[in-house]
């Protein structure tokens, strides 16, 4: 059995490109007891992928020149040496950009999807649905009437953190980027109010938007929008920070004013709490209850979710790029092969 | 009876000087039912009057021009018409810098000096001592073996500091200026390791003296010292907040580069928590706690303070400008009077 892979040939500087990844094939090997072999279904893309491209000091190691990208897949079971796993499972795995898979069958999940379609378990019911339920409730903690911000509100960590939001009581205010996308915000996922955040008046719009002020600013792509928030914020106000995409494909030292000390200015002020996280940190306490959770939500359509499809694994690469520039529409998946 | 006043004259750009504070004289007026007259014995300086000199937007209002400056002051009754407060008592109360003062009996806490010297209710025993034990306690959260870093640390919070993360079993690292202070450190106040930021060599000495990172560090100066201590924090460290003398002074936009990007990333990555906090936010949930614990370990001599009094009341504002830019030696305090 043979599998495409993508791998990373170089370094970006700044944003990813046609010389950063390179394709190849490789032959599997034969089956050990206890493993199996997976036909990639879906892969997902994700913003953390663009930190494993860079050798930055940051939570995890990167890809190295040569291997495999990294990332969350589904997969088929097309051969079984593993009980409890038969041909036809679905399963999700962290197989990465590739086509086909040997792994060992304790690492994987076995998908029902007669509960829900398989690619929710890279999406709002997977690693970006926890994120946003582990990070609002347990660092955001929105109470009642209160006001939550986030941006890339139509993302698949976004759109959880203002549904979640709104069912603990608190009001939404989702920010994105063009019309399209801001209109989904409140037809499609229910939020109070939704902004484009490359509208001139944006800043007088969120000012209107939110009457009261912001208590929680979910942050997970800072830049300019974090900015023009964080003169909304309360007292007492949370930031959870999951990501900065607007950062990610930044190059050199940014350019002053130099900002910091007058956002650590804030903080003291205004005894702002900004907490960085990972959602692994929160599996072993808030995982079971997202489970149960997020699954009633969806299944009763409580919670929405958007999922951009791309065609092909070899499409991987652009897809992943135009997601950094905020193209994606909804929680960019690629269906891998036949 | 009259008052010698200290009054807010103009606004300071930058640092405090000759015609920032005027002094007038005032009659007070003759006592109410309710009422008792002190003469101020000693007047606090500390950081946080600094905001209040200035309009920008903070957790108080500002001192408007003429009236006279905010303080905390210990007083001794000199006429009563209070129950409970009689010619003689000593008090804590928030008289400002004035010499004397007619207040409403039930805003002053009466002080017993045969516990503690009565101007530890404005250091040790007061609002610095509860800003470093809440802070840390609360915020920091030091466990056994981590390691506290905190800078200012001959003051009187950042003495505070070291010696209460030191009772939970952590490790404390001083930072403070000049080889006095230096020394005081170790040999007075017992930290695990002092460090002079005015060194050249002071970040490859921070690195040393953490060989296992840094957990919290207690934010009181802000500044560059801040820049070297976070190349040093571990994942999960906590970042208590609760003052920047170091920009208290400063004008206009900070040149660049601009660190925002680069410390948000940083939040991210390893997951920090950066909490800004005034004390008083404490005071209902810790206060009690605080009382307790501290008063033991000052009566005990675990844990040891420092006062630099200076004398007069017409040398408040050289004294206070001195302590804006790191000159005192210990909790700052005016002896007042006669």
């Amino acid at each position: 059995m043979e599998t495409t892979q993508i791998r990373l040939a170089r370094r970006p500087e700044g944003e990813p490109d046609d010389t950063t990844f390179a394709t190849a094939t490789e032959t599997l090997p034969d089956l050990e007891d206890g493993q199996v072999a997976l036909a990639i279904r879906y892969l997902s893309l994700d913003p953390y992928m663009r930190g494993r491209l860079s050798t930055a000091k940051s939570y995890a190691d990167p890809v190295e020149i040569g291997q495999v990208m990294v990332g969350a897949t589904v997969g088929e079971v097309v051969e079984s040496r593993h009980d409890g796993l038969e041909v036809g499972d679905h399963v999700l795995s962290y197989s990465g950009w590739q086509s086909a898979a040997v792994v060992d069958g304790r690492h994987v999940r076995k998908l029902d999807p007669s509960v829900a379609p398989v690619t929710t378990a890279l999406g709002v019911l997977g690693m970006p649905g926890f994120t946003a339920y582990a990070g609002l409730l347990e660092i955001g903690r929105p109470q009642e009437g209160e006001t939550v911000v986030v941006a890339a509100a139509t993302g698949p960590v976004g759109s959880a953190v203002g549904q979640v939001a709104q069912i603990k009581g608190a009001r939404a205010v989702g920010i994105a980027g063009g019309p399209a996308k801001v209109r989904a915000l409140t037809e499609e996922f229910g939020f109070d109010a939704a902004l484009d955040h490359r509208d001139p008046d944006f800043a007088a719009q969120l000012a209107a938007a939110t009457p009261d002020g912001v208590d929680v600013y979910f942050e997970n792509v800072g830049g300019a929008v974090f900015d023009v928030v964080r003169r909304r914020l309360n007292t007492y106000a949370r930031i959870p920070v999951c990501g900065l995409v607007a950062n990610y494909n930044a190059t050199g030292q940014p350019e002053g004013p130099d900002r910091m000390p007058g956002l650590m200015g804030q903080v003291l002020t205004q005894s702002l709490t900004v907490r960085g996280f990972i959602q692994s940190e929160f599996t072993a306490s808030h995982g079971r209850d997202f489970a149960r959770d997020m699954g009633e939500w969806v299944a009763s359509g409580r919670v929405r979710y958007r999922e951009d499809v791309v065609d092909g694994l070899e499409n991987a690469p652009a897809a992943f790029a135009g997601m950094l520039r905020g193209e994606n529409f909804g929680k960019l998946v690629v269906r891998v092969g036949g």
